[in-house]
């Protein structure tokens, strides 16, 4: 007997019943955005990951080199796949670019509740505008899919930010600051104590009281003092696009997700602008739900025309933990429309039946096995079927078959030359 | 700017609606016959495949050590998979098992047209029958999924064999046999020379003048002389069980794909009765489309109970190769029912109508890069939008909004509180 690799997981048909209903929807809302799909690769060569994000990165990766002598990972993420494929027909594709996929994405790591070494999620992202229009439909779509999944204003919040407050705001004081470095602390914040939080923040090159005045300007909740406090045109412009997102995301219906949150910095280097955790609202999930923001320096960096972009990613298993929290995760029931019971030498005309039935797009199972009737029923029942079509050798001498509702246990007896007519879906009642 | 790995690929929006559409109909067409979709990893433990296929195929395996010191190797097919996940579940699993999934594998091997190194699969297996019921399912099955796809009976055939006619004939023989080596040259016969073919044969231990006529033995159409031949219960079953999958096919509408071809033989050594093959009837494309068979033994040699066990797995590009073949490959027309088109100041008023649009199921695209009516109007016929509404300053001041529809070009002022109104999915002629 073989064992699954720890972080990896096997989805028998129960566990992906409410899966593939969440995926969906997440999708569906993706698509009404006009979002379309991609293909992407599973496999990519390492190099990219490390221009990206540093020698660091390959600590945490599926990397290996293949046959053919090539430096290859699995990937750990979308970002740098599709700012791949961007590049590589920038003049052919017409703006602004929109695309979605669900897929697995695999990394080294370890093993926690909603944590996996392989996990999906879906990737939707914006490559050619730079307008806060963009980066409101990005949150208006992630609030869309939220909602379609049951979830309510009572449930979730984004978390938002901008990167060039942050960076604005270090920029402001008068010391030597590594900007990267301290939006690292920031985003580990909540995390750690306020101590290790201020201790980070003299590492990157603020003195104790900066430190102090940086986390209490933070904290605000008027954008004003933070203009105020800085002064420049960068912490100016990055208010004012983050106001206008904001504005722009109440025109979509989706403002009243949004809670401004200057702490939510999400740790990767290539934000360059705004920024969005999705969090539980109850806290009980003590961390980021999924998140999201704009890259606009990403194309570029990849060797491609100056492109800004914008995207989010909701994973699916932190999405899980929440809808779970929440009550609203799907219900995983089987549903199957007939199962057509043989009993005696009647195949033929079961599989007949089955076919007919299967033509006008219902779910259809019949006997595989060669079983009873008891047997029969009771398989049946297991998959949930709504109608069993009796198909008896004795009811066929007679030019009938029986067909029976399982909610309630009436059956009724049916031409053969009747069933199933000119129904698409026919029923016991349709027969009673 | 990176390059893509060879043999993989990146399917762009236009690549991929066609795909989509074929993926969808193959699998609607399993969930049809009851198949419950499962999920599964891409990694899995190398010594699986060894166990399976020997150590050979750990030249074709992308396979590598983890940071665990783990010997893994992406999955290069499903079967060892899924056979895991039955053997793991075993006693809970209700019989027959029936499961789908579609998703990627990968082989490090030598790239051709509709070959490639990381390829997609629709996986469909039964286990738990080994009625005959059971492999004319999984053939009416893959008959559905090409009829669904526009294939009629003149585009392709399922040629038909059973491993224990092939392994009885061989056993007939007065002579060492190794029926592996020789069912393996049989597999190989369509694509060597008839001399190299017999070499092959007389490798696995006949003579030469047995390799002559155990080859005008696969030639025969009647079923009755191989009995005949052989005159043994082995041979004598497997053609009865033939036989009567053939019927069962008929039962199912499926029996006019399938011939009889004794020279199908499937080269993976674990099929163990009905085998068979999907190949253009044209012969435009030389080899197998995609295959399977019954594979009664895997699961006990995976360590679980005797299971039997059949199954298909096509395959997503050679099964491309056969629908433009055909002249039936999806078109690749991108959709959008609407593009609400901005003009002035009248963002807020263009995202509610978009908004309201989307909630009643709608593709809907609107301005994210504040441009000009001629660019908006260029974007809107470069993603198809069947209607766009134009929501401009003037119009909206006497309480307007113009409905156009974009295939005739046709026009109509519609109050703005008029729009959509009472409509899913209202178009010009609704107002005009």
């Amino acid at each position: 007997m073989y064992d699954r690799l720890k972080g990896f997981r096997d989805f028998y048909p129960t566990e992906m019943i409410p899966r593939r209903e969440v995926i969906d929807t997440v999708e569906d809302a993706a698509a009404r955005y006009g979002f379309r799909e991609v293909g992407t690769p599973a496999l990519e060569r390492t190099q990219m990951y490390v221009d990206k994000s540093g020698e660091g990165i390959v600590d945490e990766l599926y990397a290996f080199t293949d046959k053919g002598g090539r430096d290859v990972a699995l990937t750990p993420e979308l970002t740098p796949t599709v700012a791949r494929m961007v590049v590589a027909k920038q003049q052919a594709l017409s703006k602004p670019i929109k695309w979605y996929s669900t897929r697995p994405f695999w990394r080294y790591e370890q093993v926690q509740q909603g944590r996996f070494r392989e996990f999906y999620q879906t990737n939707v992202d914006i490559f050619g505008s730079s307008e806060p229009t963009a980066d409101a439909e990005i949150l208006a779509f992630a609030a869309d899919a939220l909602t379609g999944l049951g979830l309510t204003a009572e449930d979730f919040t984004f978390r938002i930010s901008h990167r060039d407050i942050l960076g604005g705001l270090l920029e402001a004081f008068d010391a030597d600051v590594d900007t990267k470095a301290a939006i690292r602390a920031v985003d580990k914040s909540a995390k750690i104590e306020t101590e290790e939080y201020h201790d980070l923040l003299v590492e990157a090159g603020l003195s104790g009281a900066q430190a102090a005045e940086f986390d209490e300007l933070l904290e605000t909740d008027e954008l004003s003092d933070l203009t105020a406090f800085a002064g420049t045109d960068r912490v100016d412009a990055a208010v004012t696009n983050l106001q206008a997102v904001l504005d722009t995301a109440e025109d979509f219906g989706a403002r009243e997700y949004c809670t401004i949150s200057l702490e939510t910095a999400r740790g990767l280097d290539y934000y360059t602008g705004v920024v969005f955790e999705c969090f539980d609202s109850t806290g009980e999930i003590g961390r980021s739900v999924f998140g999201g923001g704009r890259y606009d320096d990403l194309i570029e960096s990849f060797g491609g025309q100056p492109t800004p972009a914008v995207g989010v990613a909701p994973g699916h298993a932190p999405l899980s933990l929440l809808l779970q929290r929440a009550g609203v995760w799907p219900e995983d029931v089987d549903t199957t429309d007939y199962y057509v019971l043989t009993v005696g030498d009647t195949q033929s005309v079961a599989a007949e039946i089955a076919q007919t039935l299967r033509a006008r797009g219902n779910i259809v199972e019949t006997d595989l096995s060669d079983r009873s009737f008891g047997a029969q029923m009771g398989y049946a029942d297991s998959i949930g079927a709504e109608t069993v079509v009796i198909v008896g050798e004795r009811d066929l001498e007679d030019g009938n078959v029986t067909v029976k509702d399982m909610g309630s246990g009436d059956q009724t007896a049916v031409a053969l030359d009747a069933f199933p007519g000119s129904f698409d879906r026919p029923t016991y009642t349709d027969f009673a």
